[in-house]
């Protein structure tokens, strides 16, 4: 079967071989080899294959012979998070691929072309910035905005881009045609399992942000500096973090500090500056406001007693997202055995990015038996990656009828 | 005056243009240029220059003619930590060069030989270890052990020095036939600046040591894991950081974490891994031992209730120094004023390896203004270091009469 070939064709590309996971950021050569890839598979299937500025690329598939105007869109993404695991992502794209092989065999017959779409930096794990690709598909954001971001090394987007041979001024893919986009994804949870579904259909994306938080203090001697001379900002980001994660916990919402970067870093110096990320998801844009602002309440207010400063910059907000609500029922509905659930997700997706553009979307969710994601250690069976691209063909060709 | 020349000279090296602090790692450019700048000023005083295979270098000056045995040595190090001040180390050289022009100037009458050493890697910024080049030259570390060492780029020590010219394995500086050590250094407290003198003697250094700690948890999904679902190393560490601080601030002691690395160290993932070092130090060594078990036991006892494991390895432990108290007496009591106080400090020195290895050892100590040190902001006056270039001058004088 055409699925478990690419799975393994797909399995060493960016692998960590002491972790097991994968490092696939944008314009790297892991990533750069998974690109190719994906052009193979479209060059043998016979798909026209349009690919943009900064990476994003769409196979379609045009049984019609009429051109790609109010085509369906399919696909993920293929980059990963740092050590990252291996079906985030790729599942969606394999999926994408090995349904329009299940929609062929049957011999389907379809009034609207289908495109299977690659959006890059989905993750955001190299410019900060999730969702990148789909977000300057979408126009949702502009290239001159784009252009100010760097990399944690400092390399600017233009640079990475023209140094992997794209051009983003040539633009990108074209979407506004586009009637529907339906995106086959791993779960990033456990709602599956407790539900004991192999696959599920997404009811919304909660609202979600990035915020950098900087704690200012003063450098100085870890040995000779009193501890009650110092101005050290470890301890307030300390305790900030601490304060996040309790709060989060009261509520029932997310909040995670999970990149920190220290100056100067040294053993032997009370540091300088502690700069950390916080990754907040609530599932209310007020509840998600709330929390960031008690959070930084509290971080502020230990920095009075440290003697630190901390300032908060949000550098992605997200809003909540609700897909398509008919055509979750409709998706959820049509399925013979009538046991898909329709759930909630509190993780950022490119579908959520297209549904806030205004295409009516849709997501499929396969089982993860143990809710771990991003992560080595993310899986799923291969048993359910086969009911998801059984039901992702089903889904297009009801929807492409 | 030569004093102010040379530190003119050396201002500019290694100097971050926008902290305007220091990055002087041991073999990179900067510590080359350094180790270049110091082998010229040897060679423009005539002195005989002796470098060892780790780039440790002693410029002697034997006025008696009869040889190096017996000889007073005196200096201090070139190399800062990451993003450092300016007098840390280099002060000790320079006023080394300025007291022999003194002395010279004077016509003093010298019946012993004496060199400026310049010892390597005394920060430890690169691998870890303080004072590896008096270490590795008193013998009290050996090259079979230091070879083991890897910088946190995963370089290792051997490849470092072959790529800076040098050979390990050809030896290092011969400290054996030296009867007295006697280093300059920059105070790193505000002793001083309380009893108001411009220089001060050294009684002893505090037992101290670098300890890894290892959070190690599970790397998951930041949004979609529930909080109660997780093993999240980094409250653990917040909450160590925070322990480490109360316990040594209620003690008198010092406790601090001023460096950090995260796994995989991305915004949205939980961390499968935090290492951090503390640096600690304590006026005795059970106090050191006490305050270390009671960090790590705080740690643990978390760890039990974040699902995370903690694992500590001291990486560096060095007992409680003593330096000569009759050479200290001798020294404060020689001076006119009578006014050099003898104090205790919390900092490591290449001193310190020397008095350990049984060579008898004294500092002197130059007052800082605001104390702050390991940071672009230390600082001291002009006067101050000409006070203690003559300090210097007389005690060698004195010493080898």
């Amino acid at each position: 079967m055409s699925f478990e070939r690419m799975w393994r064709d797909l399995r060493p590309v960016g692998r960590d071989e002491r972790s097991g996971g994968y490092f696939r950021q944008p314009w790297t050569s892991a990533e750069t080899e998974l690109r190719v890839w994906f052009r193979e598979e479209a060059t043998a299937r016979g798909l026209d294959l349009e690919a943009d500025g900064i990476g994003n690329m769409v196979a379609w598939w045009d049984p019609t012979g009429r051109g790609r105007r109010g085509g369906l869109l399919t696909g993920s993404h293929l980059d990963s998070v740092l050590d990252g695991g291996a079906y985030d992502g790729p599942l969606g794209v394999v999926s994408a691929l090995a349904a329009l092989d299940l929609m062929r065999s049957r011999g389907d017959s379809l009034s609207t072309p289908i495109g299977i779409g690659v959006f890059v930096e989905e993750e955001g794990s190299r410019f900060g910035l999730a969702c990148l690709g789909s977000r300057l598909a979408t126009g949702t954001m502009s290239w001159a905005k784009a252009r100010e971001l760097r990399d944690r090394d400092g390399i600017w987007l233009s640079d990475a881009l023209s140094d992997a041979g794209l051009d983003p001024t040539s633009g990108f893919v074209d979407l506004s045609s586009v009637s529907c986009f339906v995106e086959l994804h791993v779960e990033q949870g456990r709602d599956l399992v407790d539900r004991g579904a192999a696959v599920g259909v997404a009811s919304e994306i909660w609202p979600h942000g990035r915020y950098r938080f900087d704690f200012l203090g003063e450098a100085n001697h870890a040995g000779t500096t009193r501890m009650e001379d110092r101005r050290d900002p470890m301890l307030t980001y300390a305790m900030t973090a601490l304060a996040a994660n309790k709060q989060a916990r009261l509520a029932g919402h997310r909040a995670t500090f999970g990149r920190v970067e220290v100056t100067p870093n040294g053993t032997n110096a009370v540091p300088s500056q502690v700069t950390a990320w916080l990754d907040a998801r609530c599932d209310t844009e007020t509840s998600l406001a709330a929390l960031v602002s008690e959070i930084e309440r509290q971080g502020v207010d230990r920095a009075g007693r440290d003697g630190t400063h901390l300032r908060v910059t949000a550098e992605s907000v997200s809003g909540a997202v609700g897909f398509d609500s008919s055509l979750a029922a409709r998706i959820a509905a049509d399925h013979e055995d009538g046991d898909w659930p329709v759930i909630p997700t509190q993780a950022g997706h490119d579908a959520g990015i297209l549904s806030a553009a205004g295409v009516p979307t849709a997501m499929l969710f396969v089982r993860n038996p143990t809710g771990i994601s991003h992560s080595p250690d993310e899986s799923a069976d291969t048993a359910d990656c086969l009911v998801g691209v059984e039901a992702l063909a089903d889904t297009l060709a009801r929807l492409a009828r």
